[in-house]
């Protein structure tokens, strides 16, 4: 049973951190939504950034999945990076709390901030792929240069986009999500083939609506 | 004199924020630097905030006056681009305490989110006439749809460069705001015509060097 308290503390937590925003949840909120002792709690972790650093863990493995996920028999298609992209906003999503308070929580805590530079380095070498695979199928034009910058612009993109979407006063998050979805997209449109370009305008058209 | 101690402060404070970030300088350390007394750093200012936020009315300044300043008399070219996103850099360089905390010290105050949206709707805007007038000239080619996402893309990297090069482990604040101009200007190379494409990279590769 101790192993399902020590999951339902994280759940509680993930939720929690979710809702009201991490730096207004302290150990003592998660204890008394679970209706354990808070001693019961520090049995399982030693204090929030212990279970921050646990959750962050789940993060990671869900963003490796989704940078994992692309096709080993054929070049990636723009159905291929649609879907990638859904998996990547979707973890975003459900750990929304990390990218809010992001350069606070990685400031408070040099692994997760080690752990965090990989994933955007391994982000970063992915979305440099699927370029290269576009062009070598013809569906893109790209010089070198270009796939290295876009790449790195995405990647900005993906990791402050929740913020940039609060700070322009954007109401749901749930929606700006669809919308950074998009943004993406439209970042890679000037590069493609004329008729991927038309191909993705439908698909942002069908989406949006 | 009066007039001449409130700049001093200011002055004093951008320069300890921008050195030391903004969270770890108090009014204290601001009037023991100036060897002025706290009652007469009050006699200023009512409180940090209040200093923030009249250095939050000179960065505005600068800002618009980047934003302003293309030609009136003709459609813009690539070194008008470049020489405008200098301007820009060079006023995000100068308060980069802001960039640093800039969700931190926006949650502080309401009148800054306010004003920080406005700017961010003006350059958003700006981008799109630039980008139209591009497409006007024969200089670039793009959809309505992508001019509007591009510059929301471009808005989005530079009020989150200096974060997102920090993160990645960048060490050199200075030379990543150099990187910062070659990103934003590689997020427009896919969508310009060939003969500007090749300009572009031949004033990447000079700068660069």
């Amino acid at each position: 049973m101790a192993r399902d308290t020590r999951q339902r503390i994280l759940d509680t937590s993930l939720a929690m951190f979710n809702g009201q925003g991490e730096p207004n949840v302290t150990t003592n909120h998660i204890a008394d939504e679970l209706e354990i002792s808070p001693g019961n709690l520090y049995y399982h972790f030693r204090n929030k950034d212990d279970i921050i650093e646990q959750l962050f863990t789940r993060y990671e493995e869900r963003m490796d999945a989704a940078l994992s996920g692309s096709p080993a028999d054929r070049l990636p298609d723009l159905e291929d990076i649609w879907m990638q992209l859904h998996l990547v906003f979707e973890t975003i999503w459900d750990f929304r709390f990390l990218y809010r308070d992001l350069l606070d929580i990685l400031s408070r805590n040099r692994r997760l901030r080690t752990r965090f530079g990989r994933l955007v380095k391994r982000g970063t070498e992915k979305v440099e792929d699927v370029m290269r695979g576009m062009v070598r199928a013809g569906a893109m034009r790209a010089t070198p240069t270009e796939i290295e910058a876009t790449a790195t612009n995405l990647l900005v993109i993906i990791t402050f986009w929740i913020n940039f979407a609060s700070l322009r006063g954007d109401r749901d998050e749930q929606a700006s999500i669809r919308v950074g979805i998009v943004q993406i997209m439209m970042l890679l449109s000037p590069s493609l083939r004329d008729a991927e370009r038309v191909h993705l305008d439908t698909l942002t058209r069908i989406y949006l609506d």
